[in-house]
Parts: structure tokens; C-alpha cells; sequence
């Protein structure tokens, strides 16, 4: 790792004890609507159910399976049914999903707390903040060698958003971070099983466990992240330069049910007839070879990691926006099988992970995830998708967050 | 890491199933004894109270703490709790305390099936030989670069322990280990804090939770450790050739109450005096220069970690088998901080880890752990430490043990 870098420790700190600028906390609420309905069709999904009920249900936090639950295990059920479809938000600076490791720690804290909605969308806020800024200081080594930086930078996030709704002091914070620095895990090696979504859940248990039990006196290592051995070191981190910045303004959102990796591709060709093209050439960032281009996927959660398997779909006019379309016969479907043949995905160093190059039928289409959204297209698209995924509990999930009603809102995750 | 070496996954489901041999048995049920020990002292301590406090009590475990405790949480507490005072078992074959992650797996498990003792020794048994194996197979650059093998390998030992008890099928045992593989994690870098016993409760819960979720059904990385982006890339795994042998008969037990580094040298100048050698020159092998070479400790914990501070205790006829010796006080006593600026610490290729040289005032004086001693005398040192630690729970904890009785071995451990 590199030395005389960034003082990670010291700038998750700040973040822990900044005031967010009110463009970043607007953008928060949408991410916490958006990751409302992610969570609540998520469940609602059931492949989780079985092991959510193996968990202990005794305790002041709302659960999206709508078990009650004690602080730390609500976290790590909510991070994990938020995540199950894939559907959430993700930050590209660093490549992970924020809302699902930060937003489930600050509202099991925040419900033990009694705080308020707006002190929780803060909390989650800076927490994320802190997540992007170490997922980037770890850097892309760290994600390309297999760690899931939703999991591993995430975890940090989250004790950053739950250490602030404690109001531990900085000494305690340094141990919260310390102990996160030998808790956070989480591979990419699960890509496509349930150890995926588990990924995010662990980060924001890791968080919540790492805040509360440095609140109880225990002791961690002081620089757990940079210092000697420590996560750094451990974990094929770059020690990058990360100025203190506010980052979550460009967080995507999305509007197709599967793997980030995907859109650009998807959205290249929306208007394109494919169904026909014998021959359809993706050009895409190398990073996402590996995390996305599975070729012959046979269960609904790999469909969601497949190039071809997407395109296929969009050829024959199933809807990649519809969570309920990536099912196992989906995956297995002998039209769609056949044809995800005509696709080749080829890595292409000269464009970023944002952006995609489909030439179909020798007619090449181009897409750009990083064009920016005005913030009212944003905010309409994502209420249009909340609306889809849990119809008019959307809307009062809308009203629950413009009220600050904590309670209500926690409610509406269940009901 | 290298490619084609052992099947790691198939070895430790091969561990899993295997019926063990009676001389590893009858050295697991010594290091039950000895784990209980340290477990019940550990407690007594009180460090960790105000911790454990925070945690579930509804279940039926039993908890070094007094406390009823749910299975998962048990196990954490226990690993950790038997940890605190660094004086249970090591091996070091790969550099690794296998009781303190197993145990606590095995105990909570099997109180949760009403299983036999024996049992419980039997998978406590397995999952410590898994441990030594993964160790083995991630290597000693996994161990160098900071994983902590205690919690880390530990984690797979753990769960092959509870896989067993819970009589898992080959398909959910691969998922236990796709789970841990996603969840195990522990840094050196907490060496010298709370957080270093926290590493062995850890990977006692990890493996505890992948078992039992892997049985609710959840899927994960069927190859989580040698398959692309597992454990082995990411945690710097050497991939190394490890056979099917049993290896738990060459554990080391502790009799003196400090890192195991520094026991060989502590036995090399035990009949020696040393309070008025002017230069004392410790040659050790390399790799514990980064693990209990702390030049200048002040705190109890440091002290353990430190071979200029635990000669200073002999020097002046403290008891390193005390562990009540190893106070913030001692740590910080002038007398022996200004007589541990005698001592040298020098790292040695030609010496084993278990081996230590220490000139003292010119005279030579050489000690190597791995003397084997007779079962007779490990048997006698270890009952003999337990009642030390203990007093006459010792004599009944062996009466357990002999009468095959679980209930009343885990009512000891509290009473």
C-alpha cells in the first residue's frame, strides 16, 4: 500500500461529524424511497424467508420481513432483503451499492434512538459518503482482485452512520473503525447466489456491531485501515488520494432489475430491433468481465449477471424493468437460450464502466450511464419505479419522509 | 495462487464425515479441559462484561458470562471470553489458537441438539483439524501479509464443527463453506487490543451462522475458497499441497499466561538468573518480530506481546504463568521498564518458530517447543494449570468429560 496518503481514518471521521449540503441530503431521500421499495419487493421476493426466521426477532427494530428484531440483526436482514433484487442504488467511483450497507444501519440505530427521520437520512447520508471515500482508497485492486466493495467499503459506511447517530465521541469512533477493520468482509465470489445480497446485510451488521460495541469499551486498533497489517495492507488496498468531498450526488440509480454492468448495454439498444440480428458485438469496460458476463446462466439470479442473457430478453420483448421477469425458467427458456448465441462481449479498455457499445447487425449503438439526470427526471423516474415495485405505498412512503415521521415511515416497510 | 493443488472444499468435507482416531480424541478432550479453563478465567476477568452485556441472552446456549445466550451469539461470546487472556491452545503447524474458534462452535450447536459430549468432542475434534488445514493451504503469507489464522482458518473449523452436529448434506456443507468464505475476516493488526480475542468469538459465530443458514436453505459460492474471486485469491492463500492426516496431536498448550512466541525463550532461561545480566540478546524466528517483539508496552494486554517485558517479569520472579501478573501496573512498574532496555530481540532464519536462543550475559541457553511431551505430562501440566486457574471446578470438569456428560460440563463452565 501506498504510504503518505490520505489519512482514511481521519476523513471518515470528518464525515461522521459534517454538516451535509442540501442538494446531497435531497438526493438521499430519493435513494432511501428508492431503497424503501427495493426492499419491501425484495421480501416480498420470499427467497430469503427461511433464513430470516432462523434470526432472533426480539428487539425495538422494524424488519422488512416484518419480524420485529433486535438492532444488529434487523440491520443485517434489511441490507440483505434490500439487495436481494439487485434493484438498488450504486455509486460508480468506487463501484458498490450504498444505500443497502448504510441506510439499513442508520434506521435499526436510529429506531433504538427515538431520532428523527431527517437525523437518519443524515446519518446514512454521511455514512456512504464515508463508504465511496474508502472504497476509493482501497481502490480498483481491491474490487478487481474479488472483494465486493458494497460489503467491504460499505461496512465502514456503515459504522460511520450508526457511530454518528450514538454520538460517540472520537475516540470511540477510531475503535468503531478499528473493529470494522477486522469484521468487514465480503466477496465477489457469490455473484450470482444468495451470498450476494448477504454481502450487503453483513456490512451493515459489521457497522452497526462495530458503533455499539465500541460504545460498550471495547478496544480496537487505533488505524485499523491504514495502520501496520491492518485492512490496507490485508485487503490489496492502493492508499489512494481521496480528497473530503460530497459524492453522492452522482449516485445511479436503476431502472433495469439486474446487474449495474448491464445498463449501459440495455439502454444502448432500447429503441433498436434486435430480435433479428444475428450478430450482436458488446464492447464494455474490461472491470465488468468478470462481475456480469456470465454466458449461460441457468437460475434467474445469473440471468441477472449475463450480457447475453439480458439481450435476449430485450429481444423478445420481456421487460428488463420488471423484477418479476428474471425467473428460472426465464434463465432456461429455449427461445432465449438459443439466441444469446448471437452475442460476443468483448472488453474495451477505451471506455469507462459507465458507458457501452452494442453494434448490432453492423449498426453501432453508444450509451453513456454518466449523462447526467436533471434532479426532477431522477425524482420522477424513481417514484415511477417505487410506484411499480409497491404501488400506492410509495406515495405515502413519499409523504413519510417530506413529514420527518421516523415511525411511519419504519410502518410502511412492513404493512 | 497456485493452481491444482489441493481440493481445499473436498479436504475439509472429507474432515467433516471422517471417524477420528482415539489418541486425537484423547488430546481434544485435554484441550477442552484447558479451553474451559481459560474460558472460565477469561471471564473473570471482566474486560469484556459491559460487551457481552450488549448481546442476545434468549436461547439455549450456555455463555461463559452466566448468561443464557442464543446459538450464534454464544459462540461469539465464548470464543472470545476463552481468548482474553491468551492462554489457550496454538498450533502451529500454521500459527493458530484451534480451541478457542471450535469449541465455542461445537458447545453451542450441540447444546441446541441435546448432542452427547463425545460428540461434541468429536466435531470439535474435526473442525480443529479443518482449521490446521486451511491454515496450511492459505499458507504463511496469508498469515504474514496480517489475516489473524485463529480467526480466519478458524472460521472454516468452526463451521465444519457445526456442519457436522447438524448433520448437514455434502450440497449444504459446500454452502457453509461458500458462507464462511464470504464471512471470515481478522486482522493482526489488533493484536495487543480487545479486538484479538474478538477475532476468535468472531470466527466462532461465522462458522456457527454459515452452518445453520447454509441448513435454511440459503446458496453460496460452491467453491468459496480455491474458485475464482474466493478466499484464497483475495486473502493472499498460497494454494499449497495439504494431505488427508491428523494433526490436532501435536498442539502446544500454554504454560505461561502470554503470546505463545515467547514461551520457547521464556523456557530457555527458566533456570537462569537473569536479574543481573547486563545484555540479554533473544534470537527468535522472523516472523514473531511482527507479532510479540512490542519493545516499550504499558498496558497489561501489551505485556503479553512483548519479550523484553515478560524477561523483565522473570528477571525480577514474577510468575509468566500468573495471569494475574500481567496488570497495566506491571506493564508500567519502573523496575522493569528501565531493566527490559537490556534485551535485544533479533530475528533468526535458521531457528523454527517453536525455537528460541537467548544469551544471557554471554551464556547460551536454547529451548525448542516442540520437545514433545509424553501424554502423561501434558495430561498433569494441564490439569494441574486448570486448577490453578480454577481450583477444584477443574477436578469436576474432568469428571465430565469422563462421564460423557454435556448438560453438566456446560452448567461448570458458569457455576
Amino acid at each position: 500500500m501506498k504510504q503518505g496518503s490520505t489519512d482514511i481514518t481521519a476523513l471518515l471521521l470528518a464525515y461522521a461529524l459534517a454538516d451535509p449540503p442540501d442538494d446531497a441530503r435531497a438526493v438521499m431521500r430519493l435513494s432511501l424511497l428508492d431503497w424503501a421499495a427495493c426492499g419491501i419487493a425484495g421480501h416480498r421476493d420470499g427467497a430469503f424467508d427461511a433464513w430470516a426466521a432462523t434470526l432472533d426477532t426480539d428487539g425495538p427494530a422494524t424488519r422488512l420481513d416484518g419480524r420485529g428484531g433486535a438492532v444488529a440483526e434487523a440491520a443485517l436482514v434489511n441490507g440483505t432483503l434490500s439487495h436481494a433484487l439487485d434493484y438498488d442504488d450504486t455509486h460508480f467511483a468506487h463501484i458498490g451499492h450504498p444505500s443497502v450497507a448504510v441506510i439499513p444501519a442508520a434506521l435499526a440505530v436510529a429506531q433504538m434512538q427515538g431520532a428523527r427521520l431527517k437525523d437518519m437520512v443524515d446519518a446514512a447520508l454521511v455514512g456512504a459518503e464515508a463508504s465511496v471515500a474508502t472504497g476509493l482508497w482501497l481502490g480498483r485492486g481491491h474490487y478487481q482482485v474479488g472483494f465486493h466493495q458494497t460489503a467491504t467499503a460499505g461496512a465502514f459506511g456503515a459504522a460511520i452512520a450508526a457511530a454518528r447517530l450514538l454520538g460517540l465521541d472520537p475516540t470511540q469512533m477510531r475503535h468503531a473503525l478499528g473493529l470494522c477493520s477486522t469484521m468487514a468482509s465480503g466477496s465477489k465470489s457469490q455473484f450470482g447466489t444468495m451470498g450476494k445480497p448477504l454481502n450487503a446485510g453483513l456490512a451493515a451488521r459489521t457497522g452497526v456491531e462495530a458503533a455499539l460495541w465500541a460504545q460498550a469499551s471495547m478496544t480496537a486498533a487505533p488505524d485499523g485501515l491504514a495502520g501496520a497489517l491492518g485492512f490496507g495492507d490485508t485487503h490489496h488496498g492502493e492508499g489512494a488520494e481521496v480528497p473530503f468531498a460530497w459524492r453522492m450526488g452522482a449516485v445511479s440509480h436503476k431502472f433495469h432489475a439486474c446487474c449495474h454492468g448491464l445498463h449501459a448495454a440495455l439502454e444502448a439498444v432500447r429503441d433498436v430491433p434486435l430480435r433479428d440480428a444475428l450478430r450482436v458485438e458488446v464492447h464494455s469496460h474490461p472491470r465488468w468481465m468478470t462481475v456480469c458476463n456470465q454466458a449461460a446462466p441457468d437460475t434467474g439470479l445469473g440471468a441477472k449477471f449475463s450480457y447475453a442473457h439480458v439481450l435476449a430478453m430485450a429481444a423478445h420483448g420481456l421487460d428488463t424493468g420488471d423484477i418479476d421477469a428474471f425467473t428460472d425458467a426465464c434463465a432456461r427458456d429455449p427461445r432465449l437460450v438459443a439466441w444469446r448465441h448471437r452475442v460476443t462481449v468483448s472488453p474495451d479498455d477505451d471506455l469507462t464502466e459507465m458507458q457501452a457499445r452494442v453494434i448490432v447487425a453492423g449498426v453501432e449503438c453508444f450509451h453513456d450511464l454518466d449523462t447526467p439526470l436533471s434532479f426532477e427526471t431522477r425524482a420522477n423516474r424513481i417514484h415511477a419505479k417505487a410506484r411499480a415495485l409497491v404501488g400506492a405505498r410509495a406515495d405515502h412512503i413519499v409523504q413519510a419522509i417530506q413529514m420527518d415521521d421516523l415511525p411511519t415511515f419504519a410502518q410502511l416497510l412492513t404493512s
